[in-house]
């Protein structure tokens, strides 16, 4: 079968669920474990296309919903698809809409599709799986996802079930609507909530579709980090193993590792470029608001291990300044620098897959991590999510 | 004497004042006539510096009032100076703060000094002559500007002689508080509003202490197109011919071309950036506003006949995207481009020189460029400062 993407499964750590590996998409390769930054409007925030190749990022993820309302996939198309239109010549990821339709106030749930308004205008929509589909050929991504129903947490297990099985008909609508296979690989999501036999049945009916990629959906929808785990351990071991691994929407560092011990593969999140915005930069040692007064004077680059564009530059001191003063250059380096951060993370959990060394790794790095941040015996240790929340509303 | 920047006059149009000349200073050469972007608070806003240094920007201005109050030259000083701090290894002048200071409300002028409160906060200040220069010297910027009034227009002539004095004096003192004449150069800045017998005693005065290089101060600040050329042709006969010459906070490109027409070597002006945040573009065929609809699907780049690196990459369809959903990049790109025309727009002014072509380069820069937006026999045109303001209350 002629794919789009081609998965190379370079090496498996012996003792955990983690591996390594390479994905071949039509526009260049990339290791895996990755990050994917998130350019939802076609365009990761406040970071120019140079700056994010400087980052080292691969694959980029654009938000369909979002540019189905603006500027519409025929604009895009008519620009050359998402490479042309937003100058990014590297591997592109959409999501199929779902999420965010799912998140709508007000919108049914019919078998044909979604009906929904658009947050801005209330233009009333309705959106089916083929739609989704369309759109996303037309946005010309490298990777598109199947329209799936992203339930919330927590659901019951009879409405789960019913939701698994419209997921899987949608993704054989998906998957027969789809008219670029050839340059564009599409993804099946397993959904099932926290129920295990839910979760299987889904993964094994996706498996059988023999799709080129899978992902795990139904996380970063409010589970927490205990629950993501366990989507996770409950859908991956009836994936197959020699295709690639997407775990949507998450996450924090803590997340992004478990996930990876537990067998995935690629990840997204608005967590770096969001908390950069806000003045929060990850660092080898923890978390550091760069408003903090301390900083004020501080020749330091933000992470001393950090070999990012902006540590190789610019001083703490300057961070805080521009952000002092609001002047949007601070978001912009942030951004470079957890960019950056996330994926030397992924990539550093790459090389120690392959020197089989990954829990040594992992333990190294929360004991660095949290070492600042977090106390021994601190029980926010295994819900990292509470401790963000915590600092952001102080 | 051994000066931190050295002017070499290449050409002199043979039937106009403008020359070419080129500038070397502490961090590099540049060609002039040359306009310089201004990164008020050490930072062009929206454009990283490897983008900044994409654009072909010569030097880069920053302004010592706002960079007094945060993040204070302490800071600066501690971080390598404004070079190390923004990281732009480019030259780098500052203004004196007299501008801004000056037109801050309830300031009072004393012969030593000013005294005025900050706009946030509200402390209460007194900026000598040589308070700005020792700041100048902390922030460490190539070329630095001695502390002059800069009066409003209009101004009688017994106030605006009695200024003229008081500058003078304040120049002397800013000359003898210099620190580092060996690695910063003072340029001395000619006042006199309106009136030829001041203009000419200023200059004359500013000559005899034989400075690095002149400005031509006092201008944009209400005066109109006509009367900026008319304070440039006031002063510029009395400068020597073999220092650069600097026109301050000029302006629109019409501006700029007439000055350079007139004599004038170095420009500065927040217009292009500040345009560029607001969907304004310069072109060659006249401004365009990428908030309009017609570029929705416009797959030309802003500008087909540039070579930035937005329109080398960049549809209008993009910007317009960007602009219509708010997105950061869309500022970055077009504070990019923007700023890319005003290089490119003195660079071709500079080449017309060279070739003994500047009045026929003016001309046929004017037919393009007034083509498209202004109507045979407007006259607007000759005080293109109405045009945009009605440009942009619409």
């Amino acid at each position: 079968m002629n794919e789009a993407v081609r998965f190379t499964l370079e090496h498996e750590d012996p003792r955990t669920r983690a591996r390594a590996g390479r994905l071949a998409t039509p526009h260049g390769e990339v290791p895996t474990p990755l990050f994917m930054p998130v350019g939802t409007q076609a365009a990761v925030k406040t970071v120019h296309p140079d700056l994010l190749a400087a980052t080292g990022a691969g694959i980029v993820l654009a938000n369909t919903y979002h540019l189905l309302l603006q500027p519409g996939p025929a604009v895009v198309k008519r620009c050359g698809g998402l490479h042309g239109f937003m100058g990014w010549s590297g591997p592109i990821l959409t999501d199929s809409g779902g999420f965010q339709v799912f998140s709508l106030p007000g919108r049914t749930i019919e078998e044909g599709g979604v009906r929904f308004s658009y947050e801005k205008g209330g233009e009333p929509v309705f959106l089916t799986p083929e739609d989704s589909i369309r759109t996303q050929n037309d946005l010309g991504a490298d990777i598109i996802m199947a329209f799936d129903e992203c339930i919330p947490y927590p659901a019951d297990h009879g409405y789960a079930a019913r939701s698994v099985d419209r997921t899987l008909r949608w993704a054989e609508r998906c998957a027969a609507a789809h008219a670029r296979p050839a340059d564009q690989a599409l993804f099946g999501i397993v959904q099932g909530s926290v129920y295990p036999d839910l979760r299987e049945r889904c993964a094994r009916a996706l498996a059988a579709m023999d799709l080129p990629g899978y992902a795990v959906g139904g996380v970063s929808v409010g589970e927490g980090h205990e629950l993501m785990k366990r989507a996770v351990e409950l859908s991956e071991p009836f994936l197959p193993r020699d295709k690639v691994r997407y775990l949507m929407g998450v996450g924090k560092p803590e997340d992004i590792l478990e996930a990876i011990e537990r067998g995935m593969d690629l990840f997204d999140c608005i967590i770096p470029t969001k908390y950069a915005r806000g003045g929060t930069l990850f660092t080898w040692t923890g978390k550091l608001r760069i408003h903090k007064k301390q900083y004020r004077k501080d020749r330091y680059p933000v992470d001393t291990g950090c070999r990012c564009p902006t540590c190789a530059r610019f001083s703490r001191a300057y961070l805080h300044h521009l952000f002092a003063v609001d002047e949007p250059l601070g978001k912009t380096l942030a951004s470079v620098h957890n960019i950056h951060f996330y994926l030397a993370l992924v990539g550093r959990a790459r090389d120690a897959i392959r020197a089989g060394k990954f829990s040594e790794f992992k333990e190294s790095f929360y004991r660095d991590y949290r070492g600042r941040s977090i106390r021994p015996g601190d029980a926010s240790a295994a819900t990292p999510g509470s401790r963000w929340k915590k600092q952001k509303s102080k």
